[in-house]
């Protein structure tokens, strides 16, 4: 089976969906291709706070019904040292706010709107190949229920994360990757109690990092840090909910409210960043490109990033012929990447505990800690990083 | 030989020497003993850049005539990055500005001053010790030119730095040190020729840091990072000169006069911090107490600020019998120092190659360094350290 289209997208997770998404809009036709079922792309478990340049895009693409109903505006976080915290308000340090919403929830919107459409969506795409990005007229294979087929088309972007084709289609010697591998993973924890504090908490703590999250007043999130030779079997429930509300400290644990949890699991922590975003026809977008660790909930908003300026330079080409916006589009996304990464690297630096840590790097913490309590203006780096910085600080 | 005084200060540098000075602005009675000659003090060349909140000391001390005359204000400073500079305009962002004027004339102006009033300055001070300082009636003993002295005082102060004896007449078991070695020092190079540029450069380079500094429209101060095995006889001026241009960039090198240096050295950085910074009738300031590696300046600040708390401290017991300074100095004094230690500590780290950088800790350098120069509030983080925090900010 051949068939022909404008932008062929591999992955649907959020950043390929919500490329699609904003593609049709502006009248642009597309393919997506997901490895997995729909069931499973659903399921996946993720990050929930959205920065409000994510939620732009998400209103944008005609998506954000649901999220402006349900999702929690937050206008600040907490910061907690050694089980006591002071508040990071957001609203007054940058007039803006972020919203919790689950991936989850994105995802299933964004597929939602995909089939109400009845668009070009395609899960369970098996070996799925890309073939002369390098040359004028790229074209992406798959197989389905045994049928070959072949999509042409004019760019193809890959939205297929960390382990997808896509990347690993970029010739050796063009692609430049930077790693960081952390010594520990945070342990997760889902269930259906209402959260301890209205707002998130980021706990370093001497037995190590802890956060406070939610999806809903009814669903919470709760991490520790712990080391990565942990099993899960050895935290049960119980001991978990006692390990947070240490290292949380008093005036969350006495809000806690414990219950069952309906995910649990360890996940490793990485930086990860491969140059260029973009080898000939191809784009490469979000963890295809790019990890972080998950502390200050980067990872999503920068896949939306990296697609709002995809969708910008995409629509440029189409509508006016004018394809700088896909000429600058490697560069502009990495110095926002790379502003994100430094967030992420840092901001998991100032929580966390690591094992080679002496006594001097624990008091550069406190230290830290407490210069943010005291300074507006330290406060005021931190808020604007986790709100999202303007894309004017993009270099590219 | 015995005598009486209020304060027996240890150490002639200008913590002890201000110290002494803001004592006597108070009607209060000290004795300065110093273990070198004096000229031997007046030729050490340090630091050069005193914070608004030094230069306010220095005034109240009544030693600031000259320095009003001849101290520079920079009202900014530049960061570059492998050749390119932008600048962090300090006046516009904290309304303050720093005071180039060397270390030297700070030292030769106290010394003047104490010397006018034929104050109680005493050089060549051999084998002093501390006794009785957890007690109610401590002394400080001494010999000069073969005779025995003692002074017995109500308070000791500590300003004789790293290797003085009085962080030394602490118990070990009531001190608790922390310390970070960095692999590499600086090499620094003193010239009677005019600076490079009004300001300073403080150069990210992928041979190293650099720093254009100087003392005087005519007498520059550069500096560069090197390995700490490096012989002073393997750099001739030349080299230095070469290494210079290289690393400041092309701008900074087009403006550069060369001639021959008048001094030359290389010096290891370090952080360093003892607490607690008094022990019953001991207090420490200074170098005494804390080190800072150079980058950011902060030394002989953190020591003025030392001794302007003392000097407060000092006045309300005097005065009023009220001993709440005294017994929140260390306190108060650590806080501050630990955030003058992060700063520099971070500042070192943004600026300096570290042998075992891999590609991912460049970029972060990368990222952070283009991070300052597209925000302001991030400069502003940078500017009201680097010009000195306020006193308020200290929790203690």
């Amino acid at each position: 089976m051949r068939s022909r289209t404008q932008v062929a997208i591999i992955g649907a997770g959020p950043a390929g969906l919500l490329l699609s998404q904003l593609l049709h809009t502006q009248g642009i036709d597309c393919v997506v291709l997901e490895r997995q079922t729909q069931a499973h792309v659903e399921g996946r478990i993720r990050a929930g706070v959205l920065e409000p340049g994510t939620v732009a895009l998400l209103e944008q693409a005609g998506v954000a019904g649901r999220l402006r109903r349900e999702g929690l505006p937050h206008h600040g976080f907490r910061l907690a040292l050694d089980g006591a915290s002071f508040r990071v308000d957001m609203q007054d340090l940058t007039g803006r706010a972020v919203t919790v919403y689950g991936q989850t929830e994105v995802t299933h919107d964004l597929i939602a709107a995909h089939q109400a459409r009845g668009a070009a969506l395609v899960f369970q795409a098996a070996d799925v190949a890309l073939h002369d990005i390098a040359g004028d007229t790229p074209f992406v294979t798959y197989s389905q229920d045994g049928t070959a087929h072949r999509v042409d088309c004019d760019y193809i972007v890959g939205c297929d994360g960390y382990h997808g084709p896509s990347r690993a289609s970029i010739p050796p010697d063009v692609l430049r990757v930077f790693e960081r591998v952390y010594p520990f993973g945070w342990l997760g924890l889902l269930a259906d109690v209402p959260p301890c504090d209205e707002e998130l908490i980021y706990s370093n703590h001497p037995r190590g990092f802890a956060l406070a999250s939610m999806r809903s007043p009814t669903r919470s999130r709760y991490y520790v840090q712990v080391p990565l030779s942990e099993k899960l079997e050895d935290w049960p429930d119980e001991r978990l909910w006692d390990e947070l509300a240490l290292r949380l400290g008093p005036d969350a644990a006495a809000n806690m409210v414990r219950g069952p949890s309906i995910e649990k699991s360890i996940v490793p922590l990485r930086s990860f960043v491969a140059e260029p975003m973009r080898h000939g026809r191809l784009f490469l977008a979000g963890d295809a490109a790019h990890i972080v660790p998950p502390t200050g909930a980067k990872g999503l908003n920068l896949a939306a990033s990296d697609v709002g300026l995809l969708a910008e330079g995409l629509a440029a080409y189409y509508r006016e012929h004018n394809a700088s916006g896909l000429e600058q589009y490697s560069a502009r996304a990495l110095s926002r990447v790379w502003m994100a990464e430094r967030f992420s690297w840092w901001f998991t630096g100032l929580t966390h505990r690591f094992p080679d840590m002496d006594d001097f790097a624990r008091r550069m913490q406190v230290a830290e800690l407490n210069y943010i309590r005291a300074s507006d203006h330290a406060r005021r780096v931190l808020a604007e990083n986790y709100v999202g910085l303007p894309m004017a600080y993009a270099l590219g």
